[in-house]
């Protein structure tokens, strides 16, 4: 599993060469020599639906329609089979509209906003809860060998990550195969463009593995519940409420997925042991992602 | 540098034994054998001032009415100088009420807060930026000696991250000496618990340094610009507007501080090159975190 992966399965594959996603700046290092480094960008998004002003999210600024049309779906302001009559970015103003065929007017929901977390938490935990008791997520497997060859694809695609460090990336998976990968200065955008994407094209999600560098925090695990998706796997750490929320939807939650190791917290029985650890690589320590914390 | 730390250095140092904070969990390992692993705890934390409900915070738990304290303050809802009158946390609530002298009412400023992002930023950055253009650091020296001690010290410090993984640190720090080591799921948390403390007990902040696992990100540059503290260290990397920001208001930012390397992309003319790095034992790859992404 060593080879150098095949581009050619994603749809969508970061693009580390793109000028507008890093900014050279120059420092010094420990030596007092003049560095040069790439650094990724961080700017404001404004994202509206219809008339009204819903959120600026700070971002790399790629695919900002994905972003705002899987901000707005994860945040239950877009609805299932929800007209869409057009999504307009406008570059100069640093703005998307999203416009829906229904009349909105989420005044009352924004105002519930202003109570939630602002801290490991993206936004809106209040509302995100809510849809969560009716959520059985479809028993689908997952083998293990999909697992080890998907980590090991991910790591070695060419990334602002590996270009510039201090990202998250989510990669939306089918199989063994990455499907979409996504990076952002926030781990919750990196998920919302998948989940505009995935709207966009009318992607399915019961047969999808979402695939994350970050820790499995209760709301990437609701995000991901909500999205449908029924498996989340990341090479980072779990917490208790994550793991808990997990078992109580059926999520399958693999993490600390490294080179061979890993840790099933829920969905076990999901689970086919079709590779043999043994016969997996262990990570070598230039390939091991050091924390876009 | 590779000595035990000197844990009688702190004021305030992890309780990576506290049964509150970390929860048992059991699950299946790469080769299917059962495993249990200690998981940070993530539970909600309601903030009111005076009569009104502020936020929700997803928190570990720990030092709640420092928690609140510092996010209050951080947002400017505490002024300085505020007169506090009392700080009530209920447990079984989970409420922290902060009472102050002045009546409060931020209701205006709650609804601004609604169009701020939920990303990687925090909350209410629109808020946040507004303080900023009065801020001038003091030009305080930052030693190259007190880094390499600093992120020895903190490294080797029992904490739940190496507990538990999946969570964040933030030390306060004078010279060399690590004062405060606040850990959260939430980085943002980490430091407004370490903004209370500093409240709570009238300690400056202009000869301090304060160090974080995160990313140097804008949020994080602006929190500690705000804050008073003029140097910003992190084992992590930078963004573009991170790196903009502590130019503009003369902080001393150092990132992707491991071993013997970092790179310092402000402040240069403030640090004082006093040790040699070639001295420096590089970090043991045991040490390194691995990234509570």
């Amino acid at each position: 599993m060593a080879q150098d992966p095949d581009l050619s399965e994603y749809l969508i594959a970061p693009d580390p060469g793109a000028a507008r996603l890093t900014r050279a700046v120059t420092g010094r290092d420990q030596s007092g020599e003049e560095v040069s480094l790439r650094v990724v960008e961080e700017r404001p998004l404004t994202i509206f639906l219809n008339r009204q002003e819903i959120v600026t999210a700070m971002t790399i600024g790629d695919h900002p329609e994905y972003l705002a049309l899987g901000f707005l779906r994860n945040q239950g302001m877009l609805r299932a089979g929800e007209e869409i009559t057009g999504t307009d970015y406008d570059a100069e103003l640093e703005t998307v509209v999203v416009r829906t065929a229904r009349e909105t007017d989420y005044e009352a929901k924004l105002q519930r906003k202003v109570r939630t977390s602002g801290c490991a938490v993206g936004t809106v935990f209040g509302d995100m809860m809510e849809g969560l008791e009716q959520v059985r997520l479809p028993a689908t497997e997952v083998r293990t060998s999909w697992l080890y060859a998907l980590s090991a694809k991910i790591n070695r695609t060419p990334s602002l990550y590996l270009e510039a460090g201090a990202i998250h990336g989510t990669v939306l998976c089918q199989g063994d195969r990455p499907l979409v990968y996504m990076e952002d200065v926030g781990r919750h955008n990196a998920v919302d463009k998948i989940a505009g994407w995935m709207l966009s094209e009318g992607v399915g999600a019961s047969d999808k593995i979402l695939y994350t560098t970050g820790r499995l925090t209760s709301e990437m695990v609701i995000k991901c519940a909500l999205m449908g998706i029924p498996a989340l796997v990341s090479r980072s750490g779990f917490t208790a409420w994550g793991v808990e929320i997990a078992r109580q939807v059926g999520l399958t939650l693999v993490g600390r997925l490294k080179g061979r190791r890993f840790v099933c917290l829920s969905g076990e029985e999901r689970l086919i042991r079709d590779a043999d650890p043994a016969s997996v690589a262990e990570e070598p320590r230039r390939a091991g992602r050091k924390g876009a914390a």
